[in-house]
């Protein structure tokens, strides 16, 4: 096996640096991972304007430091194993499995993981691709050649037949539970998510994209997309959207809310009078993982799943990698660490 | 018009006949309708054996009177109607529009109506094709040339595009709510219908067929049917099941409930140990029948939902269509009373 | 009995006059109802200021009328009666009993009423107190000797035990239900309100005490009171809160929002970081009537029920009873038009 | 500190011996208890007969070994203890602290931990009093002296002002969820458990008794008890049942349900045309301790609660402790182990 991996690494705002690091030796029940495909998340692209504040406001808010190995949408194979390890949901793992990963590490036993189901909410988070410093740890993160996995990161079995270009995306359809909460607000028309509810999705990036196959799969009406980018209302449509609009003219467009972008005038007196409800959701289940996967796998010839991914870079174009993702004539945009060594 | 309308009448237990009555003026706010397709339910088919008994054991519990015209899944085109009545949404309607009604006449003021919601557990509950004399109201029912519409029911507008093989079943697939209940169950993985859930059907007759489609819509992983018909786990196959079993030579099968077949044993501790809910719904809520038409259009190209008719009878050959549907080789068998006269 | 019945009117805005009107003759299926106690809720001294938009942006959207006759938190007896009008439960009503009635008049027939479960979002919404014009159909409020009821108006017989002053809030009480909907929000500690969890109450004027009275009898823990009104908070301490905060010093206190006051700066990242949930609701259910009475039937010997009226006033000294509620030194004012007759 | 601890054992079914165990050396994280109460269970009654099979027909079906030390209801004070161990809230732990423990011992990754919320479905579950041999894991149940309790244990910190008598039944009160998730079924008047509904409960031993407890505590209506014991009765009314029924001379009265008793006969039609739900569930979440000490807590002046625990026992009356807890004429029979040495 190589001794050594590259990454693109963050080494400052804005500086992309191709760097080479050591593989460190297996670690108690460890696994490093040979990266297949790695995404570059909305995440990626604040962390390299600057924009590092993450959960602000929680007590998980934390600063991405530098240097950083970003890539926390990660598919690839096992590349070497400590015997006996098992994925999420107990399956055997063997060197030569296809697998993808939650970004997110919890400790489990803090308050938060306690008591809310599921989602990383824990007091201790550490995200791949987003916390760690590699000239501390190194090769956490999937814009490289391979991953360390910790004994505490969750992994998944890939089922036999999900090519990479999908479940490369898993984690995003796990961001998608939102809809089953919306779905638990009671069976009454005005309340939840009942089958045939129309669906408005603001912004038709990856996340809303996948919110939209989501909201197909899970019985959805009629179903509007908006988004400044002809590119991605395109996109819509062909994944099932019933009406596009364009918001790139209107002077009212809303910007994103997972990162922190100010306050914005809201008017109390309409949630109110109209009885509304607003949930607000920014991280996904482990739950998700293996149902995601599988629901890909069923609709994969019902929807086109592998159109998702628009474009795909070696490590040595990383600029150009991050400057088509800066922009809006794309939908996933992924690096292929190993792509030419796969012969694919 | 026509002076009079002939309807096949159940006159006493295993008895039909064709009787010819004479069609009522117009009533306030009334409407007459054509009927161009009317089923045979499973009820109806325990009424012709002299199961009479409905709602058993609540306020609600009554026997079907003979002579009995049946017939409540409908779909038919306005003949006759006051002028201004519109449709449970409020969409006006028009001599010759197309609709489907609910059979449930509710009172809206007793202590049902007023505490549980959408759904017919009225106090007052009439039934369309199974509460009314025939002899003292008559054209009360489906299987007939025209049926009378009574003010306090509810009459839908069948949308454009959605033929009347499919909308003669908007009734059933309405009973399908009993999906969106369990999805309302909390977004734990363990306790309500999450995405890609599995769904075990017992029995694929019509309802469980509906149920198959309606969970295939709403995201569910793997579906297995039960039946002790080839001809039906075929079907259930054609619409989305992943594996069927054939219970027909198993020793335990259970009968239907919505009919009162008397106790069963069972062990109240297995329901303890593992948690388990069991959530009795016997009927379909008012609401569902404009999603569930929207429904069938959205999905009537990628499934085969107008193969859901398996056999078509005139009036005449009434004895027929009840031997046929009382077998296991049909899915749903309905009437069609002016096939001749529409040409179609 | 008299013929004419005294009112105080809200002529037009700041300007109140006690004007007598003539009892119409009793409808068919109507009732005529003696007022006890007639409430000044906070929506009147929005009418009296001249702030007449209620449910803005909404279908039901209207503008109060001139003259008004206002009060709906009414208590009385039953004066004179159609013989068989029951209540909204079905028991027989007859002239003497106690009653309360629901201020808000529905069609139950809109797609509002057959869409949205016991909530009066009635697209024809009309509400006793605050819709009819006095000069139009007079004696359609509290604050007056007799009040006319409508036979779609819902009234609810007091039980035997609740003494006026208690009844007279019972609309308030209902108006807690958004209790049993937090309630019903997953069992799961950070997501619906779970017994033992902590309240907080922003503004404890009788719309945020009777939410303090309802969360502590529906298992909250910690209960923290929010007002700046030492008054109010003093209350609030008696009734069962924990800690008790007074804003008045804060340079950022939020003022109510059940009347338009415009847009306030919200920080939409806090929402989703914190997966917060902000759920309206501005409306309470029909059903929530008899639960509220029997409830404060049960409590009223273990909390200060009869405290929670602080101020009664005879209809002829109506402008110290309104500058009486526009103070902070006060909870509920009520008008007793017929205290004197009787002799209480 | 002594080097041996005296524990009721059950050596083999019907027969009880007190046995002396040589207390470890503190593990690892690890916490020594002195016992100051110890209930005795329902489950501990069926252990003495021999009745020893637990979660039948679920992955943690186990069989109760002999010789057993059984005691899974405990409060006591923390007699040693590694420095640094928190409790599951993370509050710190000293010596002298009184604490009360969760029974179940979870391993936190199978599927079931993974899955299913806070509720101890381990496919690994060991249980205090329950799962551990005396003769190869010595003082794992808390009819002793003093308890090891292993660092995977849940340890729960008693509030100030908690006395023992309240504390030791923590347990049991956590075990009233199934209340809270009765209220998460929808708000609508017939599907959940809304503010004031009304509360039957079938046998008011210790388990029903907190269920009635709880019920008033949040906002139940009329509460209906069950049981053939007038004691039991006696008590539920003292707190707050408002009819009671003693169903010992009617012939059909049923019997528990944790433990395995065979089949009923039932009849399903029946829970189909009511619309029932039954919702099983036999167990209690981690998270439901403290908020349960906050609720004793709060309640302890207004409801009865230290009369709950109605018998105390030394460790050398185990046998009279178990004949008083086999009848009828008690409500929660305990262990005082260190009584005498504590001077209470």
């Amino acid at each position: 096996m190589t001794q050594t991996a590259k990454a693109v690494t963050i080494v400052e705002p804005r500086k992309l640096e191709l760097r080479e690091y050591t593989i460190p030796p297996l670690q108690p029940s460890g696994l490093l991972m040979q990266i297949e495909m790695s995404g570059i998340c909305g995440t990626d692209k604040h962390t390299y304007r600057g924009e590092t504040t993450q959960y602000g406001g929680t007590v998980n808010e934390q600063i991405s430091p530098f240097p950083l190995i970003p890539g926390h949408e990660n598919v690839g194979i096992v590349a070497d194993i400590t015997p006996g390890v098992v994925d999420f949901y107990g399956q055997p793992l063997r060197i030569g499995d296809r697998i993808t990963m939650c970004p997110d590490v919890v400790c489990g036993k803090c308050y938060n993981c306690r008591h809310i189901f599921g989602y990383s909410w824990c007091e201790h988070w550490r995200g791949y691709g987003n916390s760690f410093r590699a000239s501390e740890q190194p090769l956490m993160g999937g814009w490289s050649e391979y991953m360390v996995l910790i004994p505490e990161a969750f992994v998944y079995k890939v089922p036999d037949g999900l090519k990479p270009e999908l479940a490369v995306y898993t984690e995003i359809m796990a961001c998608t539970y939102a809809l089953d909460k919306a779905k638990e607000f009671s069976s009454i028309a005005a309340e939840g998510f009942l089958s045939d509810d129309a669906v408005l999705i603001q912004g038709v990036g990856p996340l809303g994209l996948c919110h939209l196959i989501k909201a197909r799969m899970m019985g959805a009406g009629t179903i509007i997309a908006m988004d400044r980018s002809e590119y991605r209302l395109k996109m819509a449509k062909a994944f099932g959207a019933d009406h596009v609009v364009n918001v790139g003219n209107t002077s009212e467009a809303l910007e994103g809310v997972f990162v922190d972008m100010g306050n914005i005038p809201l008017n109390p007196h309409l949630i109110v009078s109209k009885a509304l409800r607003l949930i607000g959701l920014s991280n996904h289940p482990f739950t998700g993982y293996g149902p995601s996967m599988d629901l890909m796998l069923r609709y994969q010839d019902k929807m086109p799943l592998d159109t998702f991914v628009t474009h795909c870079f070696p490590l040595e174009e990383a600029q150009a990698a991050m400057d088509t993702a800066l922009g809006l004539e794309c939908m996933k945009v992924v690096f292929t660490p190993n792509r030419a060594a796969q012969q694919r």
